[in-house]
């Protein structure tokens, strides 16, 4: 898998100096990061973006480990042909129109991976988008070049999609928020020969990978992905496309899968300990806590014990209402913890859990009540994880993220914020605690679903 | 209640020039709008803010309605005695430490309600955040004048939350989001006697509201809130706090409330075509989209007929997923839509429901790609809403929201988006189409949620 990942030489076929045109998006974000050789193929043109452009792949002449096709489907079995002769190890076959749009497409694509498999050649897709890798950068794929290039956000997460064009829009939206860094970002379409297991084996081995997501609408080999997970000490985040009926009969004019059994995947991936998410945002905000590598320790009564710590006593019963659901449990204080709220409260205000806490804030201002509150909550042996109600906004309000952490000594327990505020002013909230590895949300559902998902990993 | 929300002259008890306070902000909240009579009231001080202050309520002079008390709780029954003897209308106390805290609070609470009986005063509160109307503005609340200040934003939803603190920051998040728009906002704590009853039949009648929002955490009586509910017009929305059993027992803490059985709850609100919210946000979100009439039709097969526009086959495919879930269907399209979607096309292409449309975008740009599918979709008579994805993105992708939409003509279908894109870029996207009355979500499940719930009014 190294020629795809670390490629000495890499031929663009399709590539184009038109405006507005994958093939030109594709050659301007191999160029804008990648060191080695690249050879632009188009028949048209002599050079293109200053590089020597080449008729064919057959005549490039120079080391090419990976071809990169962007070009009409039907031409692709003609191209592979040319790979063969040239003798390239990989190819990512980006364009679309294969066994996603019908039988037509399924013989083209069947007929590309006879080629490719006479001579040895492995293949990335098609239908895809192809390789972002970070760290380096290299951006294998035909996403906006200045979309991606000011979203660009190095970090532990890889993500692996089944998909064509979902990675690069939502990719970018998930590095412009700045609270989420990635790895490797993997856009694998129909998978007709390099598959979801041998992605998530690379990726599992791979230094820069701390967590792996993956958006799949079937498993090629379920035994051998469930191997692959209930072995893996990075945790893997999962959500399956094609869930329900309608689904599945969509998946199957998406990437041409089948979607299998929906109830007994859910037990499988359960019993190897992937955490299944709903939705894009959810299984990106799962992984980026299970990431931080919080103590996660495990409660004598079976049940998560959670603390939660508001300035609106609304807010924590929606909360305990929530994590009711997602089988959580409200901890029981410690005399000491109680102790401590106690006195850091008005006489009159009882302390429970959730700790309603706007008297003390307004007794001791924000910056000391948050601080002392959880670290108090932190130190308490009966609490599992805690969740912090904070209103981000002006003056008193903008809290010190490392200040208001400084108490909390020893393995970190997960501490997750849910944060309202002004728009314009809850960045700056926000983005430290997001930096001193607290993680923050917009949402009392999510926060909750995340807690519960950073104890599913226990079972 | 007009007393309330136009009131003749308003008396604030607890105000202070002490930076950082809450009898500061509330001060500076109602002077920054209100333009009848305001009397500061605090015995240590002759003058705040440049208002002349008072030593007590009876001694003013002047017309005046309503008096605004924030002093601690013990202090309340005197200042309610000295309110009788002045004779005022109302009382918003928004003062906690009464029911919410116990007992001794209970009985506090129970004694400012007898004075007040016993006068012909009406209590709003206690242990809440009063009044905001943005249209005024009125701030008759503690919440922080500089953040409310920047976030305010007129519109047409009222909120009613049985919250203290909740109603501040949320309230603030919501509008400085920019596209939200408020009419009023109730912060109505324990209810001790004006109940949501009361409020709501208040903005039912209010001509500046055309959908309300509900956060209770009890109902005072749920035969009269039924029928309010069931005869009304305007969408309401209701967020239940408590639905669990752990929640309940949080709730008794926060405003005394006993949460009854869900699970009747829910049938009666259902029956009374109350949409049920889970979350805070999710509630606004319903409400935003139910107050702007669009034009719902029933449909023969029962479920709503959906079609889905999306440049991300993967999109699609978890759409159609949370569809199932909320009882939407795949809309089935007539011969001339599917004609004039395969004629966007490229030949290759077949056209199905999730229609995966980056192949058309490929070949005409996303502008003319987007805007002839979503008029062709919107012309179908088997469509009943339509949800489009849609990638917010630099250069061609940064579309005009009114040459998009322009196609569609009648009465409006729901037609809402879901947006990715650089979270800069983004906004140049969304709040063009928010303002032309076409709803943007960030996820994909609430954008599904949100098109059922507009459905769910036709029962």
């Amino acid at each position: 898998m190294d020629f795809f990942f670390e490629p000495n030489g890499i031929a663009v076929v399709g590539a184009t100096p038109e405006p507005y045109t994958g093939g030109k998006n594709l050659l301007t974000n191999i160029a804008s990061g990648y060191k080695g050789p690249i050879y632009p193929v188009n028949p048209k043109y002599e050079e293109i973006l200053g590089l020597k452009c080449y008729p064919r792949v057959s005549e490039i002449i120079g080391p090419l480990d990976l071809c990169i096709i962007f070009v009409p489907a039907k031409a692709v079995p003609g191209v592979m042909e040319d790979c063969v002769k040239k003798g390239v190890q990989g190819v990512i076959i980006e364009s679309g129109g294969f066994a996603e749009v019908g039988p037509g497409g399924k013989a083209l694509q069947d007929q590309c991976l006879a080629i490719a498999r006479k001579g040895r050649i492995r293949v990335w897709g098609p239908n895809c988008m192809g390789l972002i890798d970070t760290a380096k950068p290299y951006i294998f794929s035909f996403v906006i070049p200045q979309d991606m290039r000011e979203a660009i956000r190095p970090g532990h997460i890889s993500i692996v999609v089944q998909s064509g064009l979902l990675s690069g829009g939502f990719i970018i939206t998930l590095m412009s928020n700045k609270t989420l860094g990635l790895a490797k970002v993997c856009s694998i379409g129909n998978k007709c020969d390099v598959n979801e297991n041998e992605f998530l084996e690379y990726l599992l081995r791979d230094p820069a990978t701390k967590a792996v997501c993956l958006y799949l609408e079937s498993f090629i080999n379920g035994r051998r992905f469930f191997e692959l997970a209930a072995s893996s000490d990075k945790p893997i985040v999962v959500l399956k496309g094609g869930k329900t009926a309608p689904g599945a009969k969509a998946s199957f004019s998406h990437t041409a899968s089948l979607a299998g059994n929906y109830d007994l995947i859910r037990r499988i991936l359960k019993q190897a300990r992937v955490i299944e998410a709903d939705d894009f945002f959810e299984m990106m905000d799962i992984a980026r806590v299970l990431e931080k590598d919080f103590h996660i320790q495990r409660s004598p009564e079976g049940k998560p014990r959670i603390a939660i710590l508001t300035y609106s006593g609304a807010s924590g019963i929606v909360t305990t209402d929530h994590m009711e659901k997602y089988g959580l449990t409200l901890a029981h204080f410690t005399p000491q913890t109680r102790k401590q709220l106690e006195q850091l409260s008005p006489e009159w205000m009882p302390i429970n859990n959730p700790v309603d806490y706007w008297p003390a804030i307004e007794k001791n201002g924000p910056a000391l009540a948050y601080k002392q509150a959880i670290a108090a909550l932190h130190d308490d042996p009966g609490v599992d994880g805690i969740i912090v109600h904070h209103y981000a906004g002006h003056g008193i309000w903008l809290l010190d993220a490392k200040e208001m952490l400084s108490g909390v000594t020893g393995l970190r327990k997960p501490i997750l914020f849910w944060l309202v505020g002004p728009e314009k002013i809850r960045e700056a909230t926000q983005l430290p605690l997001e930096e001193e590895g607290w993680p923050t949300f917009h949402e009392i559902h999510r926060t909750v679903r995340v807690m519960a998902a950073l104890f599913e990993r226990l079972r």
